[in-house]
């Protein structure tokens, strides 16, 4: 099944998120508006905007009021995407050319600047408290998570423990939040919400360390970037922690990691993939998805219940 | 009178937000800790937490309330900086290598994310929707401005009507907002945070016009930076606007900016002192002055009262 049609019936507001988005970036400088439209354009799966609309529907949906925390979180991630590829010199994301590879970082650093602002003046939209203690709070582990990534770029000393904060801080709490936070606008009891939050966590850790296995397994076509990339940038994943349990892979990457072009970089991704790195990596993946599915268990049955299951579940599978 | 004379009654609480802001440097990321330390560290004239403060006693003081929007107005003034420091490639501030200077370029952008996030972290202490408005679209207002600084630089065809709304957008909302929010955060009725809105704005006009007149007089050693980097740097600030309604020195600025040296930047700087640009910059940051007075004169007589017609009289005559 397609990852669309297991949410068809928001379907219709899906659509309306994707306008409010781009009415944001147009209405505006037309360099910052230029910038902003590329990034919104090239889309992406809109998860977020996804889970807070399926979250609203666990208390009383009202597209009007959830709209706003929809677009505030698809905002912060694109924000956050901005300022991820200026800090790894990335050029190429789903496909297309990224904003500092068109415009240059400071124009990066400034439409990513203006999204997070433009995010606070749409949730502002609300008079709840909590969302903005949640996002707040989101938004600060997003950029300790980011600034942990600089600082532990080719730090080939890290350990499990370190990768799970930095993934939890980069993209387990946006996700989490999107989840609770549909639930809070929409008035849910503060429980079913709870519930929302951790299933979106690990959810967000599950779906993060595909992400970071896909990097090694997938192809540039697929993938809309080339193979390897995280780790040429000097991210150190969970792939690459696994496979460095192996003293000679570690070693082999410290020796290489300055100067990899492609031929060292195909034989450190064949030395990954060989070993059962990968495989160990996707069963963590699977203890997360796990975790997710059974605290979801718990909510009543709902169409939105159904589809966070079978997104879940997707999202074990998926191969980009 | 020195500066922090005029509101001494206000000093021990002074001395706590900058122990505030100390502690949201130090409590984190080595990094990140030193480059935000430095930051707080190299002082300024902390003049927004003063404006929270002394519109906090319009209405009911109570400086653990009014602490929060001190901390996080400066948070924001101050994760501006860095960021403008990026997109000017400006390597020296108050006398200090910028954090763009010691760091790069990533790791500012990282540090003034971090600022921002930890200003709205900080404003969530607060449960109060009018804040959070004030203050997101003052930060709506920041980006917007600083991005037309990006688009507007080296542009010689700008006007007058373009600079006033960059200085409005880039330095004399966030003043305006820190008086306003202070009265608001004590609970000072809207018309009196209003009239301090008001205030702040025209004081925040003035205070530019003046900063941007001293970019030209000062020297580097008063202004911890050369004199005339502002123009070298492309931004065309109101001086250089009247200067140029003499053809002669459009036309010269427009042969000479590509690739200004040390010589050239001297004879533009005694273009620009020769004629009466700086005068009528004067002027005009007087006018704004005076409406500043006018519309406090209306407001109750009080300490603070007369420590903010004391500070911005003291703006219209300082020399750093």
């Amino acid at each position: 099944m397609k990852l669309q049609v297991m949410y068809s019936f928001l379907k219709s507001d899906l659509d309306k998120v994707e306008q409010e988005l781009k009415q944001i970036a147009v209405s505006n400088d037309p360099l910052l508006a230029e910038a902003a439209l590329a990034l919104i354009e090239a889309g992406g799966k809109r998860i977020r905007p996804v889970f807070v609309l399926l979250g609203g529907k666990f208390g009383a949906y009202q597209f009007e009021t959830i709209k706003h925390v929809a677009v505030a979180l698809e905002l912060i991630h694109m924000a956050s995407l901005v300022h991820d590829d200026v800090i790894d010199n990335a050029y190429v994301r789903r496909g297309c050319a990224t904003v500092n590879a068109r415009w240059g970082d400071k124009v990066a650093m400034y439409t990513g600047d203006y999204l997070f602002a433009k995010s606070l003046e749409c949730i502002t939209n609300l008079e709840m408290p909590e969302i903005h203690k949640v996002l707040s709070y989101t938004m600060v582990e997003l950029c300790k998570g980011e600034i942990e990534q600089i600082r532990d770029k080719y730090n080939f000393n890290q350990n499990l423990r370190t990768y799970l904060r930095r993934i939890k801080r980069k993209t387990a709490l946006l996700i989490a939040s999107s989840c609770q936070l549909g639930a809070v606008a929409a008035g849910a009891d503060e429980q079913t919400s709870k519930r929302l939050f951790w299933f979106g966590y690990f959810v967000g850790m599950s779906y993060q360390i595909i992400d970071d296995i896909l990097d090694f397994m997938s192809n540039e076509e697929e993938l809309g970037k080339p193979a390897g990339e995280d780790l040429r940038q000097g991210n150190i994943t969970l792939p690459v922690l696994y496979a460095m349990e192996t003293p000679a892979i570690k070693r082999k990457l410290e020796t290489v990691h300055a100067g990899m072009d492609r031929a060292d970089m195909q034989y450190m991704i064949h030395l990954i993939k060989d070993g059962d790195a990968i495989e160990r990596s996707f069963e963590l993946s699977e203890r997360y998805l796990q975790k997710a599915l059974k605290i979801i268990q718990s909510l009543p049955k709902s169409q939105a219940k159904s589809a966070m299951q079978s997104i879940a579940k997707y999202i074990g599978k998926r191969k980009f």
